[in-house]
């Protein structure tokens, strides 16, 4: 079961929905992280499922937190211009299937704010070190591709990446059969284990704030990237962590040498 | 999902539930296998869990078979001696949980039926060849362990074993929950990797006769295992090597060296 | 949860189902894959679930495209002659339990558009080079087995082989619990680590249009496969890769040798 | 499916729940045991879930007994002190999503008894004999934090450890959304493979007791731990053993060296 808990409903105007969750450099993460702290947004919701690892996280000495995604909306004071649905958070899925289930209830839970277009957000791990990371897209169709092609993307996503995991990839091929929207944008990074990728993630803010027609002062990606790197790999350490313990667990009994006596 | 499809509702008198699926040396499976064929029972339905192995069987040159359970039912001719439910088949879950749901379904069915008592069939491995194998039980509660003790039962399963998994422990753990009774016969069994062990099959059975107040023509055990061994090694070795090819497929990608370039 | 989702009912006259699900040699997918290509057909249901890989693929440059089944007809002109459906698609399913479900959705649609006939396609791993590749066939009953045998099927397969896993063994044993009928053919292939076996594949055409009574121009076959191959070896190496990834992030937090403190 | 069976509905005067389920030293599970046997307290339901392990034990000899948590009420005697209830029992969920769906049961249960406060209790291993382990606290918000700091605890456990598995985490993080208060006690223990650390769970025993106001004769805490311990350990055996069958049967085929025929 997943579950979305709403404060307020607002009313959106013609909102787009943009997705940054954890994933490779975690680009996606800080670039929407970044815009939720700098303009004025909202957190309005949360989800939570049993796909997420079985813990809770501590936070500020003693603080109890479960494990969320969180979405935030930022309503634009000029008429004409669309409103904006943020979704971000701690981690995706743990199961393969979860990912299905997880995705189909933000299209469920955006559906009815009235969200048809969507953008993902992703890396795309080159194996080097990028001196000046590029912005890759692909898109739900033809048309939204070619909406969105002026603003310095370069739409071959597939020469160089055959598929897109998780989130980022399930919410516009779902989405897509609900007859949504939408372009995944994927900013090329070395993949190398490192937290975050401040440059790729200001390459895809560039982009993104052209596409919106928003102001959005970048002076301070380096300090926010670091605030948020802290919790970030805290998150990343710890299901790290869990998983050592899962499979020092599995593993243990089969190196013991006790006599195994079993019965069917 | 588990289906159990029944041609006929029979009306049983005071039946007992008997079950031998497979486990360790077989033993409950060779039992029931006996008692089924030898005893003039009629099979009245049949259980397919999604929790089964996913593939069918080939039998007889070109026959596609899905993995079953099957119950059959025995009438008996004489006043006061009760009826009897025989269950057996191919397999028992592939997952945990898929445990808890076959046996769910198995005691709803013979709830209906009319099943207050339940003899479950298991092995124990003792890591050596017994010359006499002897039989252990174990059972629900007091009343009923001493109703069975006069049968030859050696009711001390606890010290030498201390958990039965599956379906010969579920059902019967599963059914206390729900006011039924009933013992569970574990025949020591060396555990070596052997497909069927007779000699201990035959301890369950004269124990089972005796406390049925049944007749059972025991002249024919070797040849019937020898005929049923074929079968049951079959599908052992089936479920061997879908293992395989499963941890083929898993493993394979993890020894490949191509180059990983994924996205998130 | 796996849906179909149909753009049109179709009115079928008698129809047979023919499954080329990915497998052994693709020998199913490539045999249907070039009957879909070749004849008057439809596109017409498509089927995704969530035991498929949680990623979506990119194609044609910038394309997001769910993984999916697809549901094609064909419709006879001739009086007498039956319909076809033919079930193809990118995947199956990634865990045991998927592939009854889906397997059970799949029966459930077809068995409304009026299918009780069907015909999977397999292949049958040697380990030798096949000059001349045979087709090995199962059924569901006597009846079937014996309408078919004369179009040069060894109905032999149970001496080759003991099961048969996934969509085209369980579409038959499924099927055969709601009163189908049918054959699986299987046709004989190296099992090395090719994408493709078009000869093999060429033996199952060669049977199947004399089988159902249909003219097919074989000439470009070859051509097809290779058109094919791109698509299909995309697909297993993103399945690859992503099982890679998978297995990657689970194992390497069991090679870190960080201090392990955990909480219960 | 995760059942309770509750054999009354025990009228509560401003119930507080406190679980102590297995876990690192047992510390949880040993403190609530003690609790539950020398305090005046009453067995009035029990849970069991098919995300347990799929086997029943075996005690007293013959015994066959589920495995279950144990729910357990203490009323006080003093008008204006609050009644306790107490969670307890042999095993936690198999599965991660396990995991939530049995604490979201649990709280189902608990909150119609008119719990809102809950007291988890776990251990933090330090990976060193502690001579004097102390208790570490974390609390679902700072109203609660501050109530309970006078007791001893040290409420800073987010410096110490990051994240709490299994049902003393969820416990808290899922009963916070449902607008539940509470602390989590964590002791210190070596971490080392040892069943019980009753000097651990003596120092939360002590908070616990000056913190809900009750009186706790220590003397027999020894003694209890010993005879606890025989239990605790053989389900812990219970469960390697499992874990080392279930890995066998996974492994061998693997290791086998027949040739593998396989068909799709």
């Amino acid at each position: 079961m997943t579950n979305i808990k709403s404060t307020e409903k607002p009313k959106l105007k013609n909102p787009i929905l943009i997705e940054g969750l954890p994933g490779v450099g975690n680009i996606g993460r800080v670039a929407v992280g970044y815009m939720v702290g700098e303009m004025k947004t909202k957190m309005f919701a949360q989800l939570y499922s049993r796909h997420f690892f079985p813990f809770v996280m501590l936070q500020n000495d003693y603080e109890i937190r479960l494990l969320k995604n969180e979405f935030y909306y930022w309503k634009s004071a000029k008429s004409g211009q669309r409103d904006i649905v943020f979704l971000t958070g701690d981690c995706q899925s743990l199961s393969p299937h979860g990912h299905y289930e997880v995705t189909e209830k933000i299209l469920d839970f955006v559906e009815q704010l009235g969200v048809k277009e969507i953008i993902t957000i992703g890396g795309l791990a080159t194996g080097e070190l990028e001196e000046e990371p590029k912005v890759l897209g692909s898109a739900t169709d033809k048309e939204t591709m070619e909406k969105y092609k002026k603003f310095g993307i370069d739409f071959k996503a597939a020469e160089r990446v055959g598929y897109i995991v998780g989130a980022a990839g399930l919410l516009l091929g779902l989405g897509k059969e609900r007859g949504m929207k939408g372009i995944c944008l994927l900013g090329e990074t070395s993949g190398f284990p490192i937290v975050t990728d401040p440059k790729s993630a200001e390459g895809i803010l560039k982009i993104l704030t052209k596409l919106l027609g928003i102001k959005l002062d970048m002076s301070k990606l380096d300090k926010r990237v670091k605030e948020m790197e802290g919790f970030i790999k805290k998150v990343e350490d710890l299901q790290k962590k869990a998983l050592m313990q899962i499979a020092k667990e599995e593993k243990a009994p089969v190196q013991g040498k006790e006599q195994l006596r079993y019965i069917g």
